[in-house]
């Protein structure tokens, strides 16, 4: 097996774990399980190695992390939206 | 701003996120914002992080993989069996 397919389908899926999450809460709209504290680390931490795959101009860098930092952006405010909307029921 | 400081950072991030998610979900014993599949893919993503790791002989590749890929898992079986004993109430 070719080593850089590993690593490949290894990014694919690590980048790509957020989309079934979004859409879950999208769906339930309800998000109180989920640590904020993880889905700022991960925006965070996708949003520098965007800002990595930017510097060393790297797109499957760009790519991925640009997608899943928004995707995770996207979560934090559903989650801070759905919470809100939960306590005040 | 030395690059590699920045890959660094970003991989720390990334791969410390699982423990506030893996603290909350053992602290309140519900899970079911949490989507499996978010978590089946990153067990498996980080797992062939690992594979690859390993492969090409990277220690921290080794270490942080090895380390969500365990937590990863863990909140899978935390996941079932609390989602269970929720469906059973």
């Amino acid at each position: 097996m070719n080593i850089t397919w590993l690593g490949i389908a290894a990014g694919i899926l690590t980048s790509f774990a957020v989309l079934p999450q979004l859409i879950k809460t999208w769906h339930t709209k309800h998000a109180e399980d989920i640590s904020i504290w993880q889905l700022i680390m991960l925006a965070a931490g996708t949003f520098l190695w965007l800002i990595y795959g930017i510097v060393i101009n790297d797109l499957p860098l760009k790519l991925a992390n640009g997608f899943s930092s928004f995707c995770y952006l996207l979560l934090i405010c559903m989650k801070v939206v759905y919470d809100k909307r939960a306590a005040s029921l």
